[in-house]
């Protein structure tokens, strides 16, 4: 079983629409295993789709094995072997956790070009629209499994000092400070994308499913931005995880989040 | 112009889920104003449909503001009003950012119940599967347009101390606090889900829009588990944001979250 096990259903169509949603809620632990799902009637007026429509999505659940159609019991969902190792992030320990990435990831070098700056790029960048920049895309796997889409643009002249053989081999942040970049800060958004084609295709994923999306902006000790990151990763593959401790009482507590080391 | 604009288009159909990916493009900044969007024959091909389905999208994104038709240009993408004021979580700062986010949002409580605790909930809370914990699902606006929709349990020992009334007109964190509970430490992880029809429904987006999905588990001095939080954000209304600074160097070096003020 797979994340993109063929269910046979149309893309686009109703019923594939209710598969999605009902593999989503068992990914992520609504409906965990052993669980019975609700009935063909109730889940028609909950998805306002026809009972036909709502047994395509179950045939094609328990298909490609996520519930067990049973007689008198109706659909229970079985449990999830895990296909590939969940990566996890700790935002705390950002360049430990890339080395170590590195150390079990692979990466492979879909594209590599120089480009005129995209309006967003050089705004976060702070540098003209238009400008050149150097342009990677990347997909990184683990054991095999496609987890992250991961789009980079570095200004032109960082960029000259590596070639897209260094790329395709090196983490990109070892060829930032190879290129004498002093690395000093870095600000990043997180937020949820659906897959468009063209990246649901690298991560195999259906067209339309759920990703975690991060932009992050990496600067120099001037503030210079030298790299500017999008990254899309698979939800049933890869978490950001973040541990907080109260410090403080009254109305100055708060939540400081735990250094932690590597996990 | 509204997310949940009446695109016109059959829920679950092609056009549909085109005119989805396009708008959360659009939405992302991939395509930001101003930007020509590719040409029919490009669109069909990339998304693998006909030229009519692209015409229809690209009909309903130019009906709901999203683009403008220009004769000999194609599509062009329209300047965003802000519909609502842009919500950002620094997760540093999290009891100051509740206290402010209660100052200057509403909640709505959709549910209060007593029920036994899922598996998942009990497993994270260190509670006995089945055991009784208060569930309530709450969904909080800013500006009169909803951006989170927030699912909680709390055990049942530490709920009795506040009722419906209570948590319709006052945050959870609080509610806490005044039960003797002493908040201690708290582990989230962040990813991405699909809107279900409920949910949908609840923050007025189309089903299968993309969502930022934050689960929290709170802790108290003893580390028993006293809040379970899912909470589900619109990623056009609601951003987690995360400022890093750089630590140490050579092999030692790390990224350090810097603890800001409210944003």
């Amino acid at each position: 079983m797979t994340i993109n096990a063929h269910s046979g259903l149309p893309e686009g169509g109703k019923a594939r629409r209710v598969y999605l949603l009902l593999r989503d809620e068992i990914s992520n632990g609504v409906f965990k295993d052993g669980a019975r799902l609700p009935g063909e009637h109730k889940l028609a007026e909950q998805f306002d789709v026809s009972r036909i429509t709502i047994r395509r999505a179950l045939e094609a659940l328990a298909a490609d094995g996520w519930i067990e159609k049973k007689i008198g019991a109706g659909s229970v969902v079985r449990a999830q072997e895990q296909t590939g190792q969940r990566m996890s992030a700790d935002f705390a320990t950002l360049i430990p956790h890339l080395v170590e990435m590195d150390r079990t990831t692979t990466a492979r070098l879909l594209s590599f070009s120089y480009d005129n700056a995209p309006a967003s790029v050089a705004d976060a960048l702070g540098i003209p629209e238009g400008a050149d920049v150097q342009k990677a895309v990347r997909v990184r796997s683990s054991g095999g499994q496609p987890f992250s889409h991961l789009t980079t643009f570095v200004p032109k002249d960082i960029a000259v000092s590596y070639d897209e053989a260094d790329l395709a081999t090196q983490p990109l942040f070892r060829l930032l400070e190879r290129s004498g970049v002093s690395v000093e800060s870095a600000h990043q958004t997180v937020t949820a994308a659906l897959a468009t084609p063209d990246v649901a295709d690298a991560l195999e994923v259906s067209v339309g499913s759920p990703l975690l999306f991060v932009q992050r902006v990496v600067r120099d000790a001037n503030g210079q931005g030298v790299e500017h990151l999008s990254a899309l990763y698979r939800p049933d593959l890869f978490r950001l995880e973040m541990s907080l401790a109260r410090v403080g009482a009254g109305e100055a507590r708060h939540w400081e989040p735990v250094i932690g080391g590597l996990k």
